[in-house]
């Protein structure tokens, strides 16, 4: 592939040897950084136009560990499980370099649990059991060993809850980035609105920023967001790709086109994780650095959607990220060089 | 804009310095190229959510015609109008180099009207009316001057009349582009299909490339429809962008996010008149010419929707055009340099 990105602008070059030595240099930056992140781990049962899964492992911080766990270590997740929450999944996510200190396990009550169904265009999905579980008495705690992270990723979670570890911080990290979902929206908007003022990236859905703004078009939507506390705003499209707005800049990823999207679940938080995991690996939070982190993020979530659950995401290595990556600079680089 | 432009890779340097060259030199190219176009001229009444006219010059081939000329010249047209259609509009035309010998003039009949109401996501839209008039008994004539040319656009419209344009010309164009709709696939998809064999490029909306080839993967519908001949298939996705796919080859180039979009009408043919004008004027048909055309398409379209009809296309200029080019190459270009 480097082959081929070396007849590409020398942009694109450099993204490619750099992005190599990204994984190169892994091991000798593990120590660096890290990344908290809050958000469910659970079992989901899912149903879509290919195929039926009764109890898999999923929630939105299990998503966001597998992804942000190829760019950076540790990260350290807050969440919690019941008794039925596999010990296997724990050690597969510690021998990612997750650690679970902040992780509570509830002896006497079940994992959170959620059932949806899609439809045939994968891009809406049904909910057909929500059971809260574990859910229901869930108070994060940020454990003293997790303090002083620059890097923190709100998962889709209660908004009471991402305030509550904002505010457990004695440090303020240098990032927080915030994922929600229209539902808090229908149930608890006054407490995002709080949330929404302590954060520097939001991450939403099209129908989401729509709902939030109450604007049709995604360009105004976007500036009454941020006129309501974060100063970046990415815009969620599903197959349609991703905008990501600062000021009056607007940057466009897109999504890679795929034969087949099997499972979409997880594929919003891998994205956030594989955005907010590479910014915590490079370490610069530009405007110019959120650009190739959106890309970054839509590779991982192209590989989530690829499985059911979060199965192809514990095998992906970095030479695939970095192949993927590439078709993404393939797939939006337009060389003028052979013109005129 | 160019002063944007050096900070970017050199692609796109080359990119904007080339355009600026393309009208820079235009008029010592004026007579080196041209481009046949034939489609409908009418007249339209538009509602959508942010307005109404009742009676509006239209049709595909003025649309293609205004895009076009901008790129190539002559724009050699060929179309039918009744007794009704303003003469000032042809002069408008033939004084931006569109040739209009091959437009045929009805005394007795009015020329095609067509009514549509847009819904609020302005990406569907109603047919109200729909008056052939002159169309009944179009028999389009490629007149002798025609000849010889070396890019010929078939601008939606009955197969059977894109297919009559094809035979009557004696050297088989360089390049035969088509732009066609999901109603003749409804009604004329025999004959459409004839058509296919005959094209290079075939352009369509998503919707259209699913009904086309039954395939809800656009991937999968791209390779099915290249299989009924067009070696370049356009799939184009509104305000979600188009994708262009050849072999196994795809490139994607975004919408711009417009804060209103104000009449969709035409968005297509204009498109497909800046795609296939940009394409002649660098007479560069390669994979690589047409990603580069795809985004000047896609500029001409982004323009087309801010007024009703066709009128913003006859107010702007070369500047306006390179601008709005830069805007693309902004919202798109990954600079890595500051990384790492």
């Amino acid at each position: 592939m480097i082959g081929v990105a070396l007849r590409k602008t020398q942009g694109n070059l450099n993204f490619i040897l750099y992005f190599c030595s990204v994984f190169y240099f892994k091991t000798n930056t593990f120590s660096t950084m890290s990344l908290i992140t809050v958000g469910t781990m659970a079992f989901d049962a899912i149903e879509t136009p290919f195929g039926k899964v009764d109890k898999i492992v999923g929630g939105s911080a299990t998503y966001v560990a597998y992804a942000a766990c190829n760019f950076i270590t540790p990260v350290q997740q807050i969440s919690i499980v019941g008794y039925d929450f596999p010990e296997a999944e724990m050690k597969s996510l510690q021998s990612r370099g997750v650690q679970t200190e902040g992780v509570e396990r509830v002896k006497d009550k079940k994992s959170f649990f959620w059932s949806g169904k899609y439809h045939i265009d994968m891009n809406t999905r049904d909910t057909l059991v929500t059971d809260l579980n574990v859910l229901e008495d869930f108070n994060p705690i940020v454990p003293d060993s997790y303090q002083g992270s620059e890097f923190l990723l709100l998962g889709n979670l209660m908004p009471k809850l991402q305030l509550s570890v904002i505010n457990q911080l004695k440090k303020r990290p240098r990032l927080i980035v915030m994922d929600t979902m229209n539902f808090w929206m229908d149930v608890a908007l006054d407490d995002l609105k709080v949330v929404l003022k302590k954060v520097d990236v939001l991450l939403v859905n099209d129908g989401e920023a729509r709902q939030l703004s109450g604007e049709v078009s995604l360009v105004k939507a976007a500036k009454a967001i941020m006129a309501m506390g974060p100063k970046y705003l990415i815009i969620k499209k599903g197959e349609h790709g991703a905008l990501l707005f600062h000021e009056n800049s607007v940057f466009f990823a897109p999504a890679l086109p795929l034969e087949e999207v099997f499972d979409p679940t997880g594929a919003g938080d891998t994205f956030a994780g594989g955005f907010t995991g590479y910014l915590a690996k490079v370490k610069d939070i530009s405007f110019d650095s959120m650009k190739t982190a959106i890309i970054v993020g839509s590779a991982m979530a192209s590989f989530c959607v690829e499985k059911f659950g979060p199965e192809r995401l514990k095998e992906i290595n970095a030479d695939d990220i970095t192949a993927r990556i590439n078709e993404f600079v393939q797939l939006v680089n337009f060389d003028i060089d052979l013109i005129g």
